[in-house]
């Protein structure tokens, strides 16, 4: 049954509703509380605006939130063959247990308006776990710093042994980057959590919808005003929240890079337990890093999505085009995926060991020529260029001696990590994430007893 | 002259010096002035902390000032041939007129934190003046909007006639699109507005460089504090920078598209002067909207530059590559890309003439079905479905009646299209760019007297 | 069980196990026929070279054929819980059935060759199934192009109306394109049909197999002899397949992109049978091209596949990295993907309806300017410049008067379309796919009488 | 001056015509040659079906040929200011010098096919020399490959120490890497190698135009019959070269990413001579590996040009829009660039030093492991299995022994390269090319005699 067929005598091709369906009835399964909670939200403005009456209201509320609850909590909630999305099984369970009165639900709304509204309303909770899935691996990143500070390294530039570097800065260093892309994450959550509510097919209902409202109830931030641009959001706003997750996901692809190349052989710094690496099928002394090309593979494909959205919805003018129900099929997985990404990463990381004395090995004595460069200038009034030169000519004639204690004393170097400050950094950012509005709002709307004010007709929730 | 080239008898090879270097002398000129800004602050700290005399400090502050003002800002300043980059261009002026004393300049840095400060300080200028031109651009859409809140055109979705839009509603909503992308951009900005100077080649210096110093000299918000961290920001400050420029890119590529569209003789809303629309060769009648194509082929084209990066950086491991320095050539550019798209349709759209009763025309009419069905059941108590049947019989027997009169009344909907609200939203966006910190940067290091503290050995500018 | 899982007392981790494995199993299923074709192939081979007997040999290939014929083509077939791909399956029923000698097939071969093999055979099977789709769709193409080569549309360039096209000239540009898309496939073909057995882990195997005959077993038209680069095969052989299925995928999204654009009410020159069409939840007048729009949308996603291939390998030292597992999630369903959109838009094209007398209206009447420029240079001896400033020129008066009746006559314009030619240049493209070897295959290695030439061990099929 | 420019008193605007014309004058110079070779085939042919006089004719080509070799081939072409492009330049120049009668040449043809046929003609001489390039490089890999077939080196999966390799393998691995690459562009070669001319703005002319000689004119292999397809290749055409080249692009660039590796101290397998190493500004004892570095980030860059086009191109309709026009910016240099990495590539190589003795680096001793456990299979009967664990045992208890005497003996092992056959294929494939054609069509128009049958009209040249 589709929800717009009208009452003729025509059947809708099964190939048809079969292609242009294709996923949605599973991928849709992550909407559904959400549609739940944006309908109740609609159905109390309907309320307020005296488009239900009260009898309506009431059996509408209590069946949403029973479907809710019962069904959708519970894992009984499905979508059944022949219905197309999410948005037609609440209406059609609805329908069947209450009869006219749930095609009600409806009314000033479109399934543009609504999918986006759920859209958004579970990404707002998956970047909730992802923000706190990333600040707990940025705790574990701070702890093996510390607890590693002064073990040394090499520092590569080209592949080739640069500098001293330490396991305290480089681990790090990718908790730094992860403050970056989080400030990126917020911004992503800042332009979904905007109320598109009202926009109905992108031109807005001539129904006297209340749609500040709405924005309330769902603790939005604010409205998506202009009619189109709120369904101009949409592509849009899956390409900006995939970009936020992208630079997640390339933080990681690369710290997993430096893993496979430090468990190599040839570098052999670091190592994990047997039954955290794969053997090979013919060759019986293989400690593989799978785990790890895993994610940097994982994570290089979300990379690619933002690229992919643009492919799909580039030079399409304004409006609605079916164009983007596709990019559901991509999108809505890619939370499962980076929050795998952080999960594995972090249990692996749990368990990694740092080989201690790397730096005996002959091969990386040069590490130490910059620092006798500086010394020279610094103490004995070289000019760099001059001691660069003396330098370069002692290591060709074998005659370089290097000095192997550090002296990095200034910000964020070696000696002097800031550890602290990064961790104020991350704090500030976290701070700025508003979360607890989510769950006020399954509160009010599904647990809270729901009245009316009499002059306002505004709702009020105890 | 390669700075660090030995004192030997290798003859660098012509060939290789020109495949590497590519266009990176004409590409570096975009960040000259940046670069004697970043030398003056590293000198003004190498100073402080004593690691240069005040004679020399002087010579070389006194220099690097003519530099900037005499040459540089006054277009005279060019990469020699046979010189590497504008680094080295500088400091081997420097060196020319100065003596020995010029290459001090160089002590504590690396060419790598160079130029990510170079390229941190041209990104946040330039974004300064791509912030105005947008501020620009949406304060004339806005203006249309309101000057054409009351001409009405057809809503489309799929291509298909679906609800009565307006050209307020329309420019509008591409102002509104803007102040989404403006967050991308100030987050952006958050992100490069970081200190790197000191990272030096990524493993910072065994020098004790004061970096909170600079960071304070060159109006950095922060420092990027590892100095592993600082080096991997190449290619990801890049990649980040240009996703926000795409955002704004892709907003202008719609509209284009739209506009296009809308020039066509089968849509035939909106016209241009006839000097502003191109002919044909072989077509005598043709107007054909040439600006708005190559704006949006070009806004295309910006959209894939972070995926180009992305396929550059993917999958190296931390450190410094060369391939990072080949993210300049396409990188550098499209600032003044974007800035032209902006100037060029803020042109056009002075000319624009909308054409008034479109809806006259009898294919339109069926744009008002969706009011006369929710009529139907705001005021007869239809349910939706049944006057949505209701309306569909009566289309498909010819027995529709529009009604022309708009009555819509919700926020963002083309009864209430909620400019004032809108124009807020922006105003409270540009508020949080601080770009003043911009100016007073280069008043102080280029145009103040400096004095050093003798206790503290901080500056102090007069 | 993992096959190489030690003899000792790790116990695998199960969610790294479900991390690493992710959709291998799903996804596998598609290579299950392929892998028994492969084994099979294998074992006759280690039978000739002598590391078999004749007993075993008889029991596994009795026992794979089982497989074949009574579990996979019966759809029987299913990876277990707990085994880790479809290899590790295949081997272990024939353990489990057979004991010991099961592990045999495993002799000289890694799973990184069995994987590419089976790739391999899948992918030339579907390259057959999507050339004889492609080969139907083209016909069907050229019969509509005949069907209505004399019902004139306008042409447009720029969006504008340009000069006279025919629904003729139209349906036979799509069918020519298919064309060019073919020769791409037929290269693509061409390196797959390539044998990279033997190669196993990348570096070959120090046992003596006879890699030209599986060669020859296998209906490949040769090796990839060298075995790095048999290995380095995998995603380059990823990349240009999906390159060639996309390059079919354009095609088809920019037909759609025309269609969508053909329905709408401001074009109207086609339409379809209403149940071919979608309506809307709001609006009942909407007939919207929902099956174009999923075609445009899963054709440009498709196109999207290269570049994420490319973004998970790029960078990558040559040898397997895991990360190439990833690449198989979204390459295999790509087959299925293509072929449904063929099936559709066959489906679709076959119940379109063409609008006659299109050029009646007004607004088309310019398109003859051109006819009439060239008349006054040919006949009237004026260059073209001044004829086209004469033709503008009464345009602009209103003085212009067009003559409708066609005259073109060169080679593929509206009078002389050349559809014989471009069947037969399309017929030449088949002839040179071989699919032929395919199911000959299938008809020795599953259906025939294997016995050995006593004095060369070659294999003879009865 | 515009060609389409109407006779009134428009003053087109400055600023638009700089803002669509872009980089078109520099990038258009590589159009040149090709522009004027299109221009006298399409003369000749216009002579042959009586639209031009002998006198025109002959003054015509006389004209262009003078353009041909003494302006373009000296290098005294030029665009110049305010003329939009080379076809104009050529026509401008033409008019100037002889009259009315050099607009003549631009009956029958629009700047749409006139610009493809160009296209295609300089696509065609730049895959020429890319061809010679790639086959040269080719020799020298199998050079070097025959030169160290006998030192051994480790062979990596996973980045962990696998199975021996060589240099013998390693080499020729890239060479057989370029043959399927040069399949590609050989398919690439055929698409483009197809006459556009006639198809005017995309829907042909009624000029009684012979295409079918401008054909033959040209050696172009075939017509693109349909005009509509004709223009259609517009974009399509880019995007299937530069996948083409792309091929090639990541060969180079995987092997540069190899050498990279290779030349870190961890791996240290190869060298090259100081020269043709880069030094650090700060570290005197780095040799830096900045060409490999560049050839890798130019090839990842050429990579991204098919989704670039793409994303240009997605969605618009067919008919030519301007946008295509963008697309040269970026292709017309790839030529350049990719001839550049092969010549640098080859220069390197031409100095590389292979160390030797690798493998006596205790951490390589497991490399052997494989072959012991093939032994013990095929000389004492174990299963696979079972030597499996027995040797992965005796490696953990420290009892295992490697024997290092290679000896596999399958094509394309380290024992047997199969060098030649691979160069046979390499032979084969170059056959296909036949470039033979572009020098015979420059020979005939711009150095032969040209006369007419009297009867057929046709061109005959002496």
């Amino acid at each position: 049954m589709k929800i717009w067929e009208k009452k003729t005598n025509f059947r809708f091709n099964k190939e048809i509703e079969s292609f242009t369906s294709s996923k949605d009835s599973k991928i849709d399964l992550f909407l559904a509380p959400h549609d739940v909670i944006g309908t109740i939200a609609h159905v109390i403005m309907l309320k307020s605006i005296e488009l239900l009456n009260q009898k309506d209201f009431r059996i509408l509320i209590y069946e949403l939130r029973n479907i809710y609850i019962y069904e959708i909590l519970k894992n009984n909630f499905q979508i059944e063959e022949g219905i197309e999305d999410v948005h037609s099984q609440i209406e059609f369970l609805l329908t069947n247990r209450l009869g006219e009165v749930g095609k009600k639900v409806h009314s000033g709304r479109s399934r543009n308006d609504q999918v986006l509204v759920d859209l958004k309303l579970f990404v707002r909770t998956e970047i909730k776990e992802i923000v706190y899935m990333t600040s707990s691996f940025f705790d574990l990143l701070l702890k093996l710093s510390e607890q590693h500070k002064n073990i040394l390294m090499p520092g590569y530039t080209h592949y080739q042994i640069a500098m001293p570097s330490s396991f305290g800065l480089w681990f790090a260093a990718y908790a730094e980057s992860l403050i970056d892309d989080l400030l990126l994450m917020q911004t992503a959550y800042r332009i979904v959590n905007k109320n598109p509510l009202g926009s109905a097919a992108g031109y807005g209902s001539s129904l006297p919808l209340n749609r500040k409202m709405t924005t309330d109830l769902l603790g939005f931030e604010n409205l998506n005003y202009n009619v189109v641009y709120a369904q101009m959001g949409r592509g849009k706003m899956e390409r900006i929240v995939s970009e936020s997750i992208a630079s997640l996901a390339r933080t990681l692809s690369k710290m997993a890079q430096d893993i496979c190349l430090y468990l190599s052989q040839n570098f052999d710094f670091i190592s994990f337990p047997d039954h955290l690496t794969t053997g090979s099928s013919i060759m019986p002394h293989k400690k593989n890093p799978d785990v790890f090309e895993i994610i940097r593979a994982k994570c290089n494909r979300i990379t690619s999505l933002p690229n992919e959205i643009s492919l799909i919805s580039s030079n399409l003018c304004s409006g609605y085009h079916r164009d983007f129900q596709i990019i559901k099929e991509r999108f809505l997985p890619i939370f499962e995926e980076i929050k795998k990404c952080f999960f594995m990463f972090q249990y692996m990381l749990n368990h990694i060991t740092i080989k201690k004395d790397i730096l005996q090995d002959e091969k990386y004595k040069n590490l130490f020529s910059v620092e006798v460069v500086n010394k020279l200038v610094v103490e004995k009034g070289y000019s760099f260029r001059e001691a660069y030169q003396k330098v370069g000519l002692d290591i060709q004639n074998g005659s370089f001696k290097p000095f192997t204690k550090s002296c990095y004393s200034h910000e964020g170097s070696i000696g002097n990590l800031c550890n602290l400050q990064v961790k104020n950094l991350m704090q500030d950012v976290l701070k700025e994430f508003d979360f607890d509005q989510i769950d006020k709002v399954i509160k009010r709307l599904i647990y809270s007893k729901i009245y009316f004010d009499e002059f306002s007709k505004n709702p009020i929730f105890v």
